[in-house]
């Protein structure tokens, strides 16, 4: 309960010029937030009440799973992260600092090397494992760009959780419990969200799942079913091998010029073709390794598949000059049939239910017609090393994929052993021998969920909140200072406390079209307005998300209420 | 409910070697905490659920008295910082940092700036005043000499808040609530605490109370009086100027030789007095003024008292070398009689009603006898510019002081415009003028206060946690694997639970001695013990703090708690 008068909601009329996402702009403009520094925030009463909701879901699942809370600093000596190399891989992101006496500190941006060295330290028995313990901090990274408000800050707020473990297996039970806890708590708190298969990265890890809400300005594209839970990041999303073979009648290998034209697209369009029965052929450098990559016209290569099936550390585009130095022909006519010795050629797996296709010759300005791959190709590679497309049958066979943009607010992660074995993090097993431990870690984006429920639940005026998470259940109006007015609202603010509402009663002396305004923006789920009937007793009840309204008698309130707030 | 198998409860058996307070010792050795790096340390899962309860009753506390919680940023700018000179006036204890762009950040030590800066740029109308907001948050402080485990530590938790006021009457009424408002929230925790009259010091403040902690490793001496609520730091309690003056006959007035007697008590005992009969006189160079501080001799002058009364800024013992420059003696045998032109005597109120004291003469080896003030010195000047003792009345008015020690655990302070000055900090009044805000701010160090309960609530054994912040209720023990020890156990672990208990229960399978002496080091109020008798349903109840043991039948339990946990 609070009286609008008394609390502080900086409401604004404008959209502040930086707000591109529309979280920032009505978390600002609901007066939820205030910008301190760049990418650092002020929560303010209603952005702190609603954080303390959403934090008070995620604590009650993760004792649920018996993950134990802890507190662990945000200061944390640079030692450790020199010890899992983490001090030089993270670049300029990772915030350090001197003490005064000139030693080096970091600001924690997760706290994998902290949680590991506690357990290290606390930890001898296999019979205290498995073990989880997790979280809620404030976390800082120096992002190159903070942008979108809560969405990419410097400081934010994290729930962050470790599992210790014996075994693989082990692991496996505890990933899983947290699995399913950030599916019921995005679920508590409204989210149309989807779990995705994600890339592990370069951190030895294992598998990663990626909790994505769906919104407009997501800056990553997920690959979902339509008739499945299947979802994962497009770069990691699977592409059957389910290509129909065409039956059409081979045609003889033919050459034919194509002058000038360089693109995929020129050469279809030349030789009067759709674009799909052309080969695109790429040549990467893999590590120290040359590999022309060969995909259906209308495919892209997914470099990370590329990389995790040549098991290299990183591939990258062979530039033109180059490409013409290894193979005498620039980008526009190379292509898989002829190439010089020392250059792998991969295909996709695509490729091979291709009949008549045409690609390039090696030469300038002359491609091959009629290429049949079964036919053409020598003892062809294929894999599958291209982006999932919209229309692709999805990869566990139900349905086809979808695309859609997320914000990824949780990761579940198997780490393994990584960080156990840079920091000697041993226990000893049943038979009294030191063994390393086996790790996971999960992260929720506690202030970034924030915002990405904003993202879904807002409209034209303002934020509309649902009920479990709302700053305040019920927003109380008085339109103006008519004593029979302010008589029955102030008893109504009484009642409907006493009966275990939480309500914000707008009690200061403003007109009533900016109370409006301020309760459209704020979104509070329920409106109960004292205007012009208050002698009769009767009231005006507004939904804020459906803008239904109906005039109530006030000894109906408290039942009504009941009735849509459970 | 936690099944001690499953959490992280590292005790240790002995005491590390560097924890001298006992809240230290017994933090570490009951496993609440562990050190990550010098003054920085981790709350473990039984910490974590202290912490917690401590919270909790802060924000009810808080909420209550309709302060605002909001949560402001630990990464603050350098600006604001330098614009209330605090920038320079912190020193090193101020944690400063460098983003990627070179930048200059600080660590918040506290938030007088950020909530300033927030409520000048959020604030416009007196309408909106007064207004208090809060927040409970990591701070920082690069203590010299972080010692005492969480007592001084380079990373604390604190509950700081910052009310805003039209008036000095507003701010004075919310200082009122936050001082009620803290006496209620130390009184729930079990804390035996006094509000103590402090010095506002430099940040140009008015009045101010210190909340302390009555406790043996207290770095304050609190002196309060033995018959009402009159607590004060000793450097700032007043003095009271009621001494009964002698009605002794005045004897001449004489010089006499004391020919090597440095000290006050090397003279009295070379005269066969008592010491109280001697001045005692010091020299002090005030600003640029030299003063002579006379007080009695077994008085102590305060300095802060000194500098209040006269004015200075700083206030400093002038070197025995320089007192001989000007008064031509060294330390043994100055005195007010016949001081050099330019130096002002101040005299202590005690001074006023000797009769027949002894001091300096200004001549080395010679002392004055039978000095009679109101006879004697000429137009002298009196204040009270000395330490209280023990034995003295109490400043007001009510029985007589004793000393105590005390560790600081919350502050309440008018600011008054300091801040809001510095920052611009502005509201339009009524007649839409223009005005600068009044602040007031107050802290709670939510983690010290942690520790502040375990040094009044431990003995040889370890804690004996208070019911309300306990991190259990009851500690639920099974001595062995015998199976009907173990389902009784079990058994009770799930009824308590469902009856609404907290329960800890030790199913490790560990020695029944290692498991008592780890119960008595967590401190949990309550325990159960599943032994020898579990056949029969008997169960071993016992409370930690009196020690009191008593056999119950498994049936009784429930009715036994809910009698002694309310």
């Amino acid at each position: 309960m609070m009286r609008q008068s008394k609390t502080l909601i900086p409401t604004l009329k404008e959209t502040p010029a930086d707000a591109e996402a529309a979280s920032h702009k009505w978390l600002l403009r609901a007066g939820f937030i205030r910008q301190n520094i760049s990418g650092v925030y002020t929560f303010l009463p209603l952005g702190k009440k609603v954080l303390n909701k959403i934090e008070a879901i995620v604590r009650e699942e993760m004792d649920a799973i018996g993950a134990n809370e802890t507190f662990m600093p945000a200061l944390q000596s640079a030692e450790l992260w020199k010890e899992t190399e983490r001090w030089d891989a993270m670049g300029d992101e990772l915030i350090r600092l001197k003490d005064r006496h000139k030693r080096d500190f970091v600001l924690g941006p997760t706290h994998e090397e902290i949680a590991t060295s506690l357990i290290r330290d606390a930890v001898r028995s296999y019979k205290q494992l498995p073990l989880t313990i997790y979280q809620i901090q404030t976390k800082f990274r120096d992002e190159r760009r903070p942008r979108f408000g809560l969405l990419r800050g410097r400081e934010f707020i994290m729930k962050d959780a470790y599992s210790f473990h014996t075994s693989e297996e082990s692991l496996n039970e505890s990933y899983q419990l947290m699995f399913d806890a950030y599916t019921r708590i995005f679920k508590r708190l409204g989210l149309n969200f989807r779990p995705v298969i994600a890339d592990a990265g370069a951190m030895g890890g294992k598998d990663t799942h990626e909790f994505m809400a769906l919104a407009d300005i997501g800056e990553d594209t997920i690959a979902f079913s339509t008739d499945s839970d299947y979802a994962a990041n497009i770069e990691m999303a699977e592409v059957l091998d389910t290509y129909e073979f065409s039956t059409e009648p081979q045609q003889p290998l033919t050459k034919v010029d194509t002058p000038g034209q360089k693109t995929m697209q020129e050469v279809a369009d030349f030789l009067n073709q759709d674009i799909s029965q052309g080969m695109k052929s790429l040549l990467f450098k893999a590590d120290d390794d040359f590999v022309l990559v060969v995909t259906r016209g209308d495919h892209e290569v997914n470099e990370i598949k590329l990389k995790h099936y040549l098991k290299a550390k990183t591939v990258a585009l062979v530039e033109e000059e180059e490409t013409i130095k290894l193979m005498n022909v620039g980008f526009g006519s190379i292509g898989p049939i002829g190439v010089p010795e020392g250059i792998r050629v991969v295909y996709d797996n695509a490729v091979k239910a291709l009949s008549n296709a045409t690609c390039g010759a090696n030469e300038d300005g002359v491609h091959y017609i009629n290429v049949n791959p079964t036919r053409d190709l020598i003892d062809p590679e294929y894999a599958d090393i291209r982006f999932i497309q919209e229309g692709d049958p999805s990869p566990d066979g139900k349905g086809t994929i979808k695309f859609a943009e997320g914000i990824e607010i949780g990761q579940v992660f198997k780490l393994g052993k990584f960080y156990a074995e840079k920091l000697g993090a041993t226990y000893l097993n049943q038979q009294g021998k030191s063994e390393v431990l086996t790790m996971g870690c999960y992260g929720i984006g506690v202030s970034r969920t924030l915002a990405a429920i904003v993202e879904q639940y807002h409209d034209d005026r303002g934020i509309t909140w649902p009920v479990e998470i709302a700053p305040y259940q019920v927003h109380l109006l008085v339109l103006n200072n008519k004593p029979e007015q302010l008589e029955l609202a102030d008893q109504l603010y009484q009642q409907l406390t006493d009966a275990g509402f939480d309500v914000l009663y707008d009690d200061r002396n403003e007109r009533a079209g900016v109370k409006f305004a301020d309760s459209d923006l704020i979104g509070i789920p329920y409106r109960i307005t004292v205007g012009k009937k208050a002698s009769e007793g009767i009231v005006e009840c507004k939904v804020r998300r459906t803008n239904e309204q109906e005039e109530r008698h006030q000894s109906e309130l408290i039942s009504y209420l009941t009735e849509v707030l459970g």
